[in-house]
């Protein structure tokens, strides 16, 4: 009967406490790596939210009703029948579609109060009315990490840094795939297609891992890419060899565009860098990473989990966000982290089994009032020791308070009756491995539950 | 000129560290107590949100559009000008207002997988389209713990004593007020006042500590109750004593009435009890905390600050919430946190002073990139032993990159240039105290920052 909106999702503890473990450790990093907190309302002005994510994207907004009866005051514009019209007069706000937006309207805000490069880490929900399917809600975590601020590439070495220490805390091989906006934009230039055809080249490319090499070949030719180019780019997304000789066999066959020249060179800092630090995972040069190249101008990043083909994270370098809201030369770098996907593999690797936390929990068994004062004594000193314990409310039959344990997973079991206070013993029930243990007092307890 | 919406704010990190600090107090001691976390979604169907709130209530819920262009389906629709009927076409879901609906609605859906007594907390932000003032913004934070499925009186005892040690260990000395509905209707039924007039009554004296005695007099006057009744009912209202006197000075002025009687007897219960477990902070009965008693059926409390006369938490017990979606006989009793307004008093109160973290955080000055891979070795190791540290992105000029630190509030700096990598040493300079140190390698200097 009472149902949640399509695409919106409850979360149990269960859940909770999975998504907090690997929030926490993604957390501890960035704040590790330097990055500071920032939180922005769900709720922004419309005027800051559209134009921002092309016209496929902006009808996913989820917009807010004004307040106040708006009809009353606007009765010819309803005659008008004109759904654009109406929409803007009776919305302007709408819910948090990402975190870049929002961060980016913050540094514009704030500006003068803020300290460059900025580093910032967000982890917040947005909202998408988009087509809910597997790992895909309307509602969802992200989690950001971004430099403003400083143009300079030692930052995409900690931004791979961040991945590879996370995801190696989290237990989840990973690829690191990197590319560079220049590479892609030189390789189109020197084959000298038309820049109205760009866009559709990178839509077709990012769709390799899903319609392979013969499905992108057979959309460039639909949308009008002769077929000479066709042959002539292949061989460079075909190229198969270690990052050395890739970078090696792009600058040999491309040498003739500075733009090429420029990214590679980037890649290979970056690349070289790293080998000294040193990574524990992959990194790799794949050509048709192209998502978000309408934005980014610089290196850009995704994280595959080993012997998978979807992503868990990306981001790049955007030297232009900041210029739609006025504020110009900021270059930005960033990265972010696919909670949900992240916390579905995790489920299918049984990567959970050994982290939820076992700590120590006791339900009190209740023998009715006189009782109950005395194991709320106990209970006092226990929950000031991090221990959580809890009476059973309610003085009824002890199987059914046991029953209640065992449904809820409580390890440990404390029966206080008459007799129990006459002796001035504590016994506790360990239900797991079914002993118990007496003690003279709380305090010996405690020191042997844990 | 890119403005937030009314009532919206942004939240830096310094705002965060606040608040976190409180969240993980209140958190820790929920779990300590044996509730468990759960999480509903931002968004609710209309049909959930409304009818709960009250008439002034429901205005105040954020309505969210519709997708698709619903003007060409509804043509006729708009050309009527019927407000309420045009928003119920175009916008079914709203914004969650509080956590108690959504947390009834979760407890009716789940019913089947949830073990009663179901001890649960939740800590997410709500909305409402309220006037904006000092303390009250439009999207905040609620912090609410509930026991529903158990009518003992344990339960009442519990939280008293989660708000008893949550504040103590927030350092607010807090007044714990107590009453009961029972005592308050069985009260107005001695009297025989119409059960039309008990609302105004109620808001009247809610008013008590904002308009005094002679405001909620007047109001009572205006509302058309007569003098002698207000006078028959002052004196329980300002009948000074401590806990004691006042429950024997009611129990004897109203012994006439069962309701008054079942009321004292449950507040007798829950007082004698926590006297006997110990309390750190005073428990008081107060007959004019009337907040909620439309849903409230027994027990309720609110939270103030010592010496100040605005709450920063309340609740009670609610045998009917369920009840409007379905499911009978399920009582529950819970609390709340007013976390906005304890942040501001904490402030005011000077005690987030001591609490902020001052944890080794480490800038390594930048003097370009061969002496970078030396400093990223030594950075990656802090890393990895729970250490904040990161490189200047940029080799500009020390002073300015010292200025960086300082502005930041950085409070340690190691300076790694070609000289130092040579002699193989590695100085750190702490700022605070201007001290300079110089160690052998960074195991040992990690062993004597903390």
């Amino acid at each position: 009967m009472y149902k949640l909106p399509r695409g919106m999702h409850d979360f149990s503890s269960e859940n909770i406490n999975k998504r907090n473990y690997i929030i926490n450790i993604i957390k501890k990093n960035f704040e590790y790596f330097g990055f500071e907190p920032i939180e922005t309302p769900a709720i922004e002005n419309l005027s800051t939210l559209t134009k921002k994510y092309g016209e496929e994207g902006e009808k996913l907004i989820f917009k807010i009703l004004n307040s106040g009866d708006f009809i009353k005051d606007n009765k010819s514009l309803f005659k008008e029948n004109n759904y654009k019209n109406i929409i803007s007069t009776i919305s302007n706000k709408g819910l948090r579609y990402d975190l870049t937006i929002p961060f980016v309207r913050y540094v514009v805000m704030h500006k003068h109060k803020i300290i460059f490069p900025f580093k910032r880490y967000q982890i917040q929900p947005v909202w998408r009315a988009d087509k809910p399917q597997k790992g895909r809600f309307r509602e969802f975590y992200q989690c950001d990490a971004d430099v403003i601020g400083s143009k300079y590439l030692w930052q995409e070495i900690e931004l791979i840094q961040l991945y590879d220490e996370i995801f190696t805390q989290l237990n989840i091989p990973i690829l690191i795939l990197i590319n560079h906006k220049e590479i892609i934009t030189g390789l189109l230039e020197i084959c000298n297609i038309d820049n109205n055809y760009w866009n559709n080249i990178l839509i077709a490319l990012d769709k390799w891992y899903k319609i392979g090499l013969e499905g992108v070949k057979k959309e460039l030719l639909q949308k009008g890419i002769p077929n000479n180019i066709i042959k002539y780019i292949e061989p460079f997304f075909l190229f198969k060899g270690t990052f050395k000789e890739k970078i090696e066999f792009f600058s040999k066959k491309l040498n003739s565009s500075n733009k090429v020249t420029n990214g590679i060179k980037d890649i290979k800092f970056v690349y070289n860098k790293l080998q000294e630090i040193g990574l524990n995972n992959t990194l790799e040069l794949q050509l048709n990473l192209v998502r978000g190249l309408n934005y980014y101008t610089g290196i850009v990043f995704e994280v595959m989990p080993k012997n998978k083909n979807y992503s868990i994270g990306g981001g790049g370098r955007y030297d232009n966000l900041t210029h739609i809201f006025g504020l110009k030369n900021i270059s930005g770098v960033g990265i972010s982290f696919g909670l949900d996907r992240i916390c579905i593999l995790m489920q299918e690797l049984k990567l959970f089994k050994n982290i939820i936390k076992y700590y120590p929990k006791i339900l009190f068994i209740n023998f009715g009032n006189s009782e109950a004062i005395y194991a709320y004594k106990l209970i006092k000193i226990l929950r000031s020791k991090n221990i959580s314990a809890e009476l059973y409310p309610k003085p009824i039959k002890i199987i059914k308070q046991l029953k209640y344990a065992n449904k809820k997973s409580i390890p440990f079991i404390i029966s206080i009756g008459k007799k129990e206070i006459e002796r001035n013993k504590i016994s506790i029930k360990n239900m797991i491995l079914g002993k118990e243990n007496e003690y003279d007092n709380i305090e010996t307890l405690i020191a042997n539950i844990n």
